[in-house]
């Protein structure tokens, strides 16, 4: 199968090693604005050619869209406009609005609207790795929206990249990813900023840092790009869970002010509950 | 050297494993209140002898206090009264107020307090672990209350646990260690308890939860038993930083609720800046 992969980023240079590695694409073609992220991944062999996006299109059986939520939704109607028989599908960690906007396409069977649940902190053709989505979630949206043989394809690219799929219509995806994904990395970003802020001298955090404060500060390496329009779509479940998160915090720092240690207590225990569910 | 170990859970059974593997222990004599705690540890090896805290006592060199800071502050004096050339040691997350209980009992010099940064989200024997304090930072404080000898024996200990040693004075550490751990954990459990708030069906969490996720709720496994007494006796600190995380959070609501992109972008670039410290 011929492969588009525009935007070669960490999730769509990941995406190109496997799917090469697996003999699941026959030649792949990239597609990215930005000059020096393309030639990069023509010379680490990302791709076999980059190309224009007209081309790109025209040359593939199936087109990834793997660029930020706000850069897919700019170009997605303009693909659909300009595809024959290309399967579609996108990347992006927000999907209604993406799937609002192309409800009514003439060409929406041919989409199928993806989530791979899997990344890193860095970004750019430079972070693309080998057996990144093995063994994770991948969301399809609102399935019943695109036709059999697009989600056909579009599982066998995520079956090619060893991934557990999961159907769900696209308002729930984007509740639930705010529960689990989006409020870690404002939790993280927030956490960097006050650390930064706090501790003027670097070299204590640095001397400092064990791998607790690693791990949960971990995510505020991660690309505004990406981030910055995933908070905009989402903005409705985002504030709705931050709500919740920093009311969880004053109820902490009440407690801590109050002495309460019965209560603290209590509420350590609650968190320790997670260990059911995440190992 | 006979080394007597007082509470055999994570900090204070991986300290046994890598002292008697590196031969910095002849014997370890362990003491532990909780009976299932001390069993494991003899059973599986962590230590050569179950002795009361008295035998304990008497059998050392050096005694190693590993419990939380509660139960440490609670025993600390009446050890240091029973003392006679023995050296004594304690793992606490937080020194200021260890440091001026003891300030000045008459065995103050045998004393040094100290901070090992490293643990996992683990507790108890089951938890102990070969190589837990390779290449992680130990703090010493307030090393000039200490005799050289009992500071020498100290740091000999961490060199064998492959420790890098800092110095600092009992306030400053805890002002950091608010900033660069207990926040972190705060942050952790907070999270922990807002999404098992929000998300009813935990099988979305099992299902959704990526690597991100995961590493930041990776702390919110942490014992109560050593959180509970180290938000207490930090709780100036905390609260402190605590503020600051909270109006980070409402900065990221109220930008994502105005959709400012750009000053939401910029937040953002600036929590990358941890990058520059912690790669």
């Amino acid at each position: 199968m011929n492969i588009t992969i525009i935007g070669l980023g960490l999730m769509g240079g990941s995406m190109a090693i496997d799917l090469r590695k697996r003999n699941f694409a026959k030649k792949i073609f990239g597609v990215d604005s930005d000059i020096l992220h393309a030639e990069t991944a023509k010379n680490i062999g990302l791709v076999d050619e980059i190309v224009d996006l007209e081309t790109g299109i025209n040359s593939a059986d199936l087109i990834i869209l793997a660029t930020p939520v706000d850069a897919t939704i700019n170009m997605l109607p303009n693909i659909m406009n300009k595809i024959d028989s290309q399967i579609i599908t996108d990347v992006c960690s927000t999907k209604y609005k993406i799937c609002e906007l192309i409800k009514e396409h003439p060409k929406r069977k041919n989409f199928v609207a993806s989530h791979p649940m899997a990344g890193t902190e860095y970004s750019g053709p430079w972070a693309a790795i080998s057996h990144l989505y093995d063994g994770k979630s991948t969301i399809i949206c609102n399935k019943e929206e695109s036709s059999n043989i697009a989600i056909k394809v579009v599982e066998d690219l995520y079956g090619a990249l060893n991934m557990r799929i999961i159907h769900m219509d696209a308002k729930s995806h984007d509740v639930h990813a705010a529960y689990v994904s989006h409020i870690s990395h404002i939790s993280s970003f927030a956490l960097a900023l006050t650390v930064l802020e706090k501790e003027k001298d670097e070299k204590h955090i640095f001397n400092m840092a064990g791998g607790g404060f690693r791990s949960t500060v971990r995510l505020a390496k991660s690309s505004s790009d990406m981030w910055t329009p995933i908070f905009n779509q989402n903005s409705e479940n985002i504030i709705d869970v931050l709500d919740t998160y920093i009311s969880k915090l004053q109820e902490f720092k009440e407690r801590i002010s109050n002495n309460s240690k019965e209560e603290i207590n209590t509420m350590i225990l609650d968190a320790n509950k997670i260990k059911r569910i995440i190992s």
